[in-house]
């Protein structure tokens, strides 16, 4: 039987669904059946939350766990009655933090993912927009607007991670694909040349590359494990040859590959989430 | 002063600064300067990290604050050793998590934001290119692959919540722009008539619609209030007409406006992030 989760929360419940999965991640012979109660703003949200809890609780005879990002004391004192193993993310560490910084913080909910700043929201848009218009080398002539120009062959994740880098980040990321066009000659397109500074290759192993590509059109040249070696040799050599950064995605997920870029290219995001 | 804040992990340390974020959101009288160390994955990396911790609390005679999602215990031990207040997520929530569940955890390090299975990643890049594909109206042949048709008017933050959806929750979401041409009679596409179970709406307030629009086309006919007013009007006439749920998204960020659609809708989502 699997184990009931519950993420409570008086907001969007991404918070305390980010702290839940990175704790059962950790018990991984243990399946989690996951159910998230967002916006719990007042007594009665709570009580019907506890109520839900409490049902689950007795179906399956077991107990849930229960992680939770209420602010509220009284909706806090309410939770905690209920027959789940509650994990009070506010209880653990505001205490701690109220002492060190010496002021009382101020219990207001539904802060974390709320819009706080105009002015951010309107990077984050422009950031998002940005990617779009110049994803997969449909635009180059803003390229002096980015701070970052992915690029790579087709299907290596470029577009993914520039739209990550976009929505998490603010960051003006482009991304330009590399074809067999620049392969024959192992030359950088000239407007790829001018922006070298920008750019961030990717890479990923031929036959991840052939399996993604079979998806998409199966037992095409395009997805033959042949001609994706071609391309990766010939992209590995580009990259080589000019001193672009790179990094291969073959084990990666969007948030490491976009995190991974920030570490190597040193940028520095626009929003700080 | 500005307070520093260091975010420690031996992944992506998207969970640590998610953490931090909403535990720092409660404190708003306080500027924080955030530094996120991620990847810390050995002994030489975790003495790194402390030199650094240490070098700003001299710096800045002031005791920096450490979120820790680090679950190695020789490298949370050292940690544990720097000038700053750590908090320790591991510390907090681990053990009566391993007491509830009967087992010891993994201590693997880098498993929240890792790939841990192929298929969910599959999922995902489905979702992006699905959104990309059929953003702004540009395709509506697949919308029977949808599970959500966003439709607003322009600048109403259709596209990035389509991506939000995607990217977070691995959701097939498309979005169609409502212009002026239905706006005359007040009818609704024939191509959103035929997929009415699947539209969600969004609306926002005419003078946040002006605004925005005039960052983008200032002076113009798009963007006076008069247009603005006369749209979402229009709009929302249309909305309540054909019983379609909408949302005034005037005060919600994308992570707000994407959860609220999904508890809306009831929408299961096919990632659990």
């Amino acid at each position: 039987m699997t184990r009931a989760a519950f993420y409570v929360s008086d907001g969007t419940g991404i918070t305390a669904e980010t702290l839940g999965h990175s704790l059962l991640s950790q018990f991984s012979d243990i399946a989690f059946e996951q159910f998230t109660l967002p916006y719990i703003q007042s007594d009665d949200d709570t009580h019907e939350a506890v109520a839900q809890i409490n049902r689950t609780a007795a179906e399956r005879d077991q107990t849930p766990i229960v992680f939770s990002t209420l602010v509220d004391e009284s909706h806090r004192a309410i939770l905690s009655k209920c027959h789940g193993l509650v994990l009070d993310m506010f209880a653990a560490f505001l205490n701690p933090l109220e002492q060190e910084l010496g002021v009382r913080s101020s219990h207001t909910v539904g802060q974390s993912h709320a819009i706080r700043d105009a002015e951010a929201y309107r990077i984050r848009i422009g950031a998002v927009h940005f990617a779009l218009d110049n994803d997969d080398g449909a635009r180059t002539r803003y390229y002096d607007q980015a701070d970052v120009i992915l690029t790579g062959v087709s299907r290596s994740g470029k577009t993914p991670t520039s739209l990550y880098l976009a929505l998490q980040f603010g960051l003006y990321a482009a991304n330009y694909p590399l074809t067999e066009d620049d392969f024959d000659d192992l030359e950088l397109p000239d407007i790829l040349r001018e922006q070298r500074h920008k750019l961030f290759g990717l890479t990923i192993d031929a036959d991840r590359l052939a399996a993604t590509r079979s998806e998409r059109k199966a037992n095409s040249r395009y997805a033959s494990p042949r001609q994706c070696d071609m391309e990766i040799r010939a992209l590995e050599a580009i990259y080589n040859r000019y001193r672009i950064p790179y990094l291969n995605v073959t084990e990666l997920s969007i948030e490491e590959i976009s995190t991974r870029v920030l570490a190597k290219t040193g940028l520095q995001r626009r929003l700080q989430g």
